[in-house]
């Protein structure tokens, strides 16, 4: 069946969004699914030209409406105007999708502080500029609004050779939670969605370049032995986005196919046989017929 | 807005879902929407007649099939009837929703072993029982179904008072992510929402009885500053025994208002007025000072 | 160096143990250093000649006090006749270590409810017995004791092929953690520690029979390459077992040589040669160029 | 009972370690008790007079060798002068406990942005600073280090009220996890302790300034009912720096008291009465006996 396209069609009717990292990815895809459901979409990203491209598509495509300004989310000045666009334009803002990010693969030691800085100032100080600007504005004139953070299984379980990332999205992971505890007496919630492996042009490329991707199955890892598909985390994302999701607050969801309790100590017996486990089930019982004995 | 309906029409069609301790509260809440959404829906409980009551008031109100069968979940052979029966009416089965429990709260030292285990044989024998039973005629099959536990949020954060269920629950919730592991290669998924405070005519007034609920404003520890909506609830768990949450497995869901973030350190301090913030921001800043005088 | 041993020797002196399971393996360890630290231990086990054999050989060894008496954890009777002479012999009891478990690998559907069950009671519903019943007597006699159980990190994680273990390590975790909040006023603190792979002739045999144990190698999952030693197990126990430790209480700790931080999306990359580092390097690289040319 | 000093006396001899923030509070505490087990400390600080009166204070008390060598943590020079400097004197580095942070509590939506940079640069930024710079230098020295960082209950569950602070402590929990699990190859660990209120002149002001400390008093909060003693927090910062702990890495334990088991739905029903709890049982028992006659 078509796992995409939960929600009824009006579930964001009126709501604008605003969607950072929104010109591409998975950014693009959720993107896409938020004006299907009526909602006003402002992508921002670094470069004009892409976003430009992707609000033009989308438009065609959805009919919906797309402001797109560009913006390094490192720059509060340019946050700013984001916001001061998005307004001007749509009214006021609903809701805020953190998803810019930035990634690569490689052994810790081999990174310069300035490496480290690069990936922690995009993904995290990105992520709580926006925030603190948008929930001023929220707070300010009583919106109650709903933040999304795009998060990764590795914001809580730590992962080696994405340390910077791991770092800041650990970090941004803590806001969610302490933010929702803070800011809920102004009614504004902010949750997060903990992705699994969603193939993507770019990012995924900085995840498994070759020679790694050819000497390695991400999906031999997973549960259900499949990655994810975008339609996947564009429903989880647009119901946390929705107000069907009213009571969820300060709440990271993980979506991933399992990969993540691969983490249990025996989980990864799978392929043992079935004639394997019979002798095993052999072994066992004369370990305990001996230790009966003793 | 209506927070309630959030799935569109048919996300349930053709399937069929057993809910434990269908005949009242969260549990006939959730099973009312099951079948809005399309789905046949078996209901089982201890006591016949409130299932046939209930069982009778969901067709008429949604118009769809529903079989009630009588039901103790800590006796297997009881549980082998509900499987056979919904069988024989549905001609298989997609879901399980284990949702039985008993909980009242009490200092643990008052409770007899006995007491003890009546709760956790419920809970979480009954969980697991019910679990092993469904899972291995899926297996048999080939079929991919898919189990909802309703745990809580002390399943993880521990609770003194309610211990019994704290510990079945916390059981239970292990159980979800050890099976969402292994029979993944089946295409089984297992899930888990940990409700907060969701009032309910029976299990409430066990949790919250006099004098405690004249002593107590259990709104005053969430965030959000009030206690879930039945179709918040429902919302949440349709969504997770759809295919539209095909990705997800393995995970426990809070909707909660927020009331476990009250966990933080500082989250409660709520009550502080601007005015004192305005004296607290003084005396750090003299603080400030005198430490950088030293 | 010596990584056995670390506390002052009188850390535990004048202070009388529970341990359950403590005929063999780790309980045997950790009683002898027990011992060693100036405590008083009751040993208890089903086989009585075991735990006979074993108190001779720790007295001998130590020159300190050991009992022991037979006891089914899952018998309130015996638990109650345990405790009952362990104040007759030695006076008060101020410690309860609960690490009586059974285990043993399987394909969860292969397993009869009876079988489940077998587990669940061993190691849940013994260990919650037998806390209650001390915990009981510490509240009557206003001592101020403390619980260790022995978990697992799939108490946390969960796991495949090990279920019921892992249902019932989560739930008694549960219960150290709920305890743990709920008599903290009565000075009681109770604490838990999550090994990683120590072998024991017994227990490890029923985790690693043949042919899994030439089809693997535990320690190819583990970041510090090895599995633990039964010193360095005991060095944690003695401690939390300590008045050293009094200001932890409801904490579980992870002693796993870092196994459980394989959950990591990409801490698996540990045999990426630095050539292919190199290589991966220069992918990257290529790939960051041609994104900020386009 | 005294419950300080828990550790063998030689148990840090011939070894180095680093303690920024070492010049007061707990990093001043903890640096005595290295000293006294027989290490060599390295305290840093930004103010320099500060930690060369701590030194010489340090020295006399213990008669153990001190470096005081001013820098600020998020000065990637100043570090390396410290590690340098250190290399020269004792001749090589074998722990670093990354202490120094800086917290006060506001509201969120009254801070700037540069008010969140400062306590995130100081707090996360430094420690990964910090720990890249020793970890290089481990890594090309073979030699297997130990890592601890002082983290926060609220590292975990997140906190209002001190949310750079929060933000921050988060990051650097998931770096301790993720370097474990890819440095552990290398024979590096690294661990966390998550400290509940242990006061300190100092921090403390910060946190509980006035009006705030007269309205609330923190224990009330605590099932043990009282603050931490530096003694406690010295005992684990030096187990966790020995080798006494070498089978545990990316671990973070919580000391606190167990305030935050409080996060439990029901954990704070300690102030019912004995007469309540006897009037709830009834009430419980009469809605069970009406329950089971419908």
């Amino acid at each position: 069946m078509n796992v995409s396209g939960m929600l009824r069609d009006d579930a964001l009717k009126g709501k604008t969004i605003i969607v950072t990292g929104g010109g591409t990815g998975l950014g693009k895809s959720i993107s896409r699914y938020l004006l299907q459901l009526g909602a006003n979409v402002t992508i921002c990203s670094r470069r004009q030209n892409v976003i430009d491209e992707t609000a033009k598509e989308l438009m065609d495509e959805t009919g919906g409406q797309v402001l797109a300004v560009a913006c390094d989310v490192r720059n509060t000045a340019e946050i700013e105007n984001v916001i001061a666009r998005t307004i001007e334009t749509f009214g006021r803002i609903d809701g805020l999708l953190n998803n810019s990010a930035g990634n690569f693969i490689s052994p810790t030691e081999r990174l310069s502080y300035k490496a480290f800085d690069t990936i922690v100032d995009i993904v995290l100080r990105g992520t709580y500029y926006f925030t603190l600007a948008v929930g001023k504005y929220w707070i300010e004139n009583k919106i109650p609004g709903t933040v999304l953070n795009i998060s990764t299984t590795y914001a809580t379980t730590g992962s080696g050779y994405v340390v910077p990332s791991a770092v800041a999205k650990g970090g941004a992971l803590i806001m969610t939670k302490s933010l929702a505890a803070e800011w809920g007496k102004y009614g504004i919630r902010l949750n997060a969605i903990a992705p699994g492996p969603f193939p993507t042009k770019g990012a995924w490329d900085r995840l498994f370049p070759e020679p790694l991707a050819s000497m390695m199955d991400p999906t031999s890892r997973i549960p259900l032995h499949r990655v994810g598909e975008h339609g996947e985390l564009a429903n989880l994302a647009a119901f946390l986005l929705s107000d069907f999701s009213s009571y969820i607050t300060g709440e990271s969801i993980t979506i991933d196919g399992g990969e993540v309790l691969m983490a249990g100590e025996f989980s990864h017996l799978e392929n043992v046989t079935t004639d394997q486990w019979d002798m095993i089930e052999q072994t066992i019982k004369q370990a305990n017929r001996a230790s009966k004995k003793e």
